[in-house]
């Protein structure tokens, strides 16, 4: 699994998830009206769709209309496509997605073990084809490629936010094209139920204000998701974020009810009741249901999270644990899981959960999905457990790509030995949606999240940030092109937001400002907005910001180039980092005067865009200062220091990207002149 | 309902459509975060998801959070919602839409007989919503309002191309915007048959791609419309544009099959056979299903572009047609209309069919829309008949919204007697969907079909297209709100189309030009687009352009008032028009430039942007030789007018509208000098 990569000529390289051996040839194949298709190897239905959905989108782009795949007759085909076998029926944890990709002048032909692997080989020629003044071609390449990982997830939260059915095809299309391989859904919390019950549909009736999945459109979800080589796992959380199961079902909670659907976010008390039998005939059939509809090997209990504060408060269950000798609530915990493991494995899942479910008691052939760090998922690995990491991977928390990619599941100072580094499955990227809704939510996912792909796919050796950006900027492109929003409605926001408030040209200018800002994460969110509940609107500046701006992040990169530079006043480099500097200010200061002079809403934004202008003043100084060689005073640079570190909640919830490098400069001013 | 518009102070009036009465008063009824509504009249489920829908676009708006409406408390609420009764259970032709609102700076009323009309009423409260530096408030105002026709319909064409659900459910969104109230929806087509039968189901199952809506889907539709107001009026075409009928059951036709899905536009030959019982059995069990699904009155039976190929080709028909003294093929499809309409009526059902089921022979319950001109609509009515007026409404061929503006199903200068007139009832806005996919199709229908709503509901003196237009942008804005792609999508294909060939000042530039033109229409759309089909890719630079631009329609304006000036060669408006002509010529060669250089489907669009710079050179030196009061040569205006009609198909199927005021210059220049 430790295949180092091998990329020559790599900034030709367009792909993300980058290959694990890419080597560009002499030449290039042209794509013309006369392109085909030809199947050589095994066919079949899942491999026709993915072939035709390559070859419409192949369509859409050159405007061109190309022959329908043929079977069998490859002589003279364009690509060949060359398959083994089927592979799974339904994806399956580690089966073989590896492909050869062989394009020459003559002829592209795709090889691979199992349909999976021939999907990843479309979607990496999808990410070759190109265009110049002659033409659409597609450049000679000798690929050949597979997973570091087999677990590539994607954790999306359904229940905090509601998420539409078509919501989550799309991203399950986002994720077929970074390589993701696993859609893990997050179905019930204290804020809903998400999934039909036949058994129990007081859970559904009354957990869910009438937001879920019927078992039929689960199916059709699964199928969706099967036809792209992604996995579906569901979670069920249990005993803890559980106030929405008590709604419809108050006696199996550890207090008495009565109980309404919680609205606002963080860990609450309801939690199932591990003494009450009913509590396990309940799971036990609703188990059953779930493991019958969802085809996947694995089941996600949850168990994160259980405060204890309703068994503390219960003396019966107190009882129960001193009588059964398990010492605590954590004890009372792993006995509840013991119970939920031998259900699961009845229905023929094996368990997966969050870290708090591993315990000494329980059996070593669960899964433990780490959020609290790389220790705790090393300490369930040396027990013999299968584990994947999240920690590091927490999308909500709008972190840069480039820290998401700098987390690695076993980084090369692992101190795990190789039998245990093989039980590290992977990793999910974890979208949790207190401040995500139907329309935000793409943009809060990618194309972020396909930096993590890339971690989760390509050799441990592939870990550059400049080049993963250069990708990164091309795969939002195919990302928007299979029909992802978190560009379009961004957009569609801000023009709602500004409503009729702002003409044209100040529109644009506060729409070029918002490229220069980043929403803050979660737990600025919580301190800027007032009400935190499911009703608050996600409509605002904040839910406009992007995660991340790519604009800083290079102003960054080139004031970092700056300050390790010979520094002359007059150099082309010191000459446009103040000609930038001064366009912004410009710019901030007319958002901040236009906001201020306006409502509320916009109005709130303004001291945003004035400490963006302030930074920039701050920025310019101090550039004038060091390249002049004329050191700044220690209370000069202290206060502006102070005054540059405005917490984002102060500014309606932005952070200031910019104001970091700028940090730099005037550390840098001081520290110039000891 | 002849009702004329009062309208006082209209130039504040933000409304579309416009009402019957709207007075601005004084003060203005702040909104906070205390605001609270009550309905104190009848209350229904319906009228309680229009107002949770309608609280939660206030809330989307203004980021406050507001109370969940109370019943019978009215005493303190800011709106009071007083609704007489609950209307029919499914929105009914005729009912009572009528709505009055009062805001004073103390309270809201809103009253309505029915709730339908009170749903109305809460739109117009969306509309009047506005913040300034005070915060957001409504404008006190007494307004009484009706439609002028009860029958205010969208036909969306769900066959030529496939339409998913969730979109037509964002058209009814945008529909109930602007008080549309009936979607009608043409569900079989030569090129596919989308809704399920039963009865028949190789009907679907043989005629679709698998792309149909299911019974339980279309019910879900219905619900969902009728929760908004709006009927949903199925049309299901017979006996031509039937090709997808046959593919599933040959022995129906007028000529030996097989039968295959036509993937081509235009008027075919397959034509369901009137001699054939089978074919009436058939529609009897169907029609039957289709009966029991729909709630709605009407049945709509096509009947439209019978070519008679097959049925001249056939001896036995024509036989048969002299048998029953029939005449011709006119005399066999009045004949197989009436057994049709038998077969409606048996199902408890009113027929509708386009102006080709008007015979001599057929009942007088019948409903003719006209496609065909206000002629032929006059001739129903005075028949006896109802009618509905589409011909000037088709927004499949890109018209501007004014001249769908100025047409009118009963003109004043119409001949109608009153009795004849009061059988008009109404229209529809008609997309086909040839030219058109789910990507593209909001942008195709808004904003401009609320012009056309506004035609239907505003009293007939409401006619200036300025005025028209200043509510149209933001009627527009109000469209996106309800999640209508109209802004987002082209914005999103033109980045596609783009791809990485521009970069971002190009790209912007690219953006820019774009607002300039326009997308050429069916007919110019089907001489530039080389294969013309169901799997033509819809994704060219036609495709992201506009179907009108407001740019080059406020330059028309500014061309029409300076050429009734004094066209002073120092006056402001004189050197306003010579700078705009300047900055978009440079603006069109360097995109010309850009995209000359530009690999093929780029290169194609290069020579448009080359005819408007030459536009822009002609007006410019038209501008000064009228400025200058020096007469242009004879042969140069010539020349030059030729020139600037260059057909759309040559400009990669873009309309350049700017051509058309930049002519109106060098003719008055030519004239002048007479």
């Amino acid at each position: 699994m430790q295949v180092s990569s091998v990329v020559s000529n790599s900034s030709a390289c367009p792909l993300l998830p980058l290959p694990v051996e890419f080597v560009r040839t002499a030449g290039q194949l042209p794509v013309t009206t006369t392109f085909s298709v030809a199947v050589m190897g095994h066919d079949d239905a899942r491999l026709q769709g993915a072939l035709v959905r390559a070859l419409r989108r192949w369509e859409e782009r050159t405007g061109m209309v190309f022959a329908r795949p043929r079977t069998g007759v490859g002589g003279k085909a364009t690509l060949v496509v060359d398959c083994t076998g089927p592979g799974h029926a339904w994806p399956t944890v580690g089966e073989d997605e590896s492909y050869a990709l062989d394009v020459t002048p003559e002829r592209a032909t795709l090889r691979a073990a199992t349909v999976p692997g021939a999907m990843h080989g479309l979607e990496t020629l999808l990410q070759l084809l190109r265009a110049d003044a002659e033409g659409w071609h597609l450049p000679a390449v000798t690929i050949n490629d597979q997973p570091r990982f087999p677990w590539r997830g994607l954790m999306l939260d359904v229940c905090r936010h509601w998420v539409p059915l078509e919501t989550i095809k799309r991203q399950l299309d986002g994720m077929a094209v970074v390589k993701l391989n696993v859609l893990h859904l997050h179905l019930t919390d204290d804020q809903g139920f998400r999934i039909e019950s036949r058994t129990h549909p007081r859970l559904h009736e009354c957990g869910s204000d009438g937001l879920f999945y019927t078992q039929d459109q689960m199916r059709e979800l699964i199928a969706y998701a099967a036809a792209r080589g992604i996995r579906v796992v569901p979670e069920i959380d249990v005993p803890g974020h559980a106030t929405s199961w008590l709604v419809g079902y108050p006696e199996l909670a550890s207090q008495p009810g009565p109980y309404a659907i919680e609205r606002r976010w963080g860990i609450c008390d309801p939690t199932l009741d591990p003494t009450n039998e009913k509590v396990y005939t309940l799971i036990d059939a609703f188990f059953g249901e779930m493991a019958a509809l969802f085809p996947d090997a694995y089941l996600h209990i949850g168990g994160d999270e259980v405060n204890g504060k309703q068994w503390n408060a219960n003396p019966r269950l107190q009882e129960f644990i001193a009588a059964h000798g398990l010492k605590n609530n954590a004890g009372l915990q792993a006995y509840f899981n013991r119970r939920v493991q031998q259900l699961v494995a009845k229905h023929g899942k094996k368990m997966l959960g969050w870290d708090e479910i591993l315990h000494p008691d329980l059996p070593r052939e669960i899964c433990v999905q780490s959020w609290r760090g790389v220790d705790s998922m090393a300490t369930a690995v040396r027990l013999g457990c299968t584990a994947l990491l999240s920690c590091g991977y927490y999308l909500d928390h709008l972190q840069p790509a480039s820290w998401y990619y700098a987390n690695d599941p076993l980084p090369e100072k692992s101190t795990l030995t190789p039998e245990e580094a093989r039980r590290v499955l992977g990793g999910e990227a974890c979208m949790w949606s207190e401040w995500a809704t139907d329309e935000t939510l793409d943009s809060r996912i990618w194309p972020r999240a396909a930096a993590i792909a890339e971690r989760f796919w390509s050799p441990r050796s592939v870990t550059d940030p400049d080049d993963m950006y250069r990708r990164l900027a091309k795969a939002s492109r195919r990302l928007e092109e299979v029909g992802l929003r978190h560009v379009k409605n961004p957009a569609a926001m801000l023009r709602r937001f500004a409503g009729e408030a702002l003409l044209p040209p100040a529109f644009a200018r506060l729409s070029a400002f918002l490229e220069l800002v980043e929403a803050g994460g979660i737990y600025e969110r919580e301190q800027h907005t007032r009400t935190n509940t499911q009703s608050t609107p996600l409509t605002g500046l904040i839910d406009c910001a992007p995660a991340e701006s790519d604009i800083a992040r290079k102003f960054a990169a080139a004031v970092r180039a700056w300050l390790f530079s010979e520094r002359d006043p007059a150099a082309p480099a010191t000459l446009e980092l103040c000609a930038q500097l001064e366009a912004w200010r410009e710019l901030a200061q007319d958002v901040a005067d236009g906001l201020g002079a306006n409502f509320g809403r916009l109005r709130e934004a303004a001291p945003a865009a004035q400490a963006m202008a302030y930074a920039c003043t701050v920025g310019l100084e101090a550039v004038q200062a060091l390249a002049s060689r004329q050191p700044l005073a220690d209370d000069w640079v202290n206060a502006r220091l102070a005054h540059l570190s405005t917490p984002a909640q102060a500014h309606a919830g932005l952070r200031l990207p910019v104001a970091v490098p700028v940090g730099m400069l005037v550390a840098a001013a001081k520290s110039a002149r000891r």
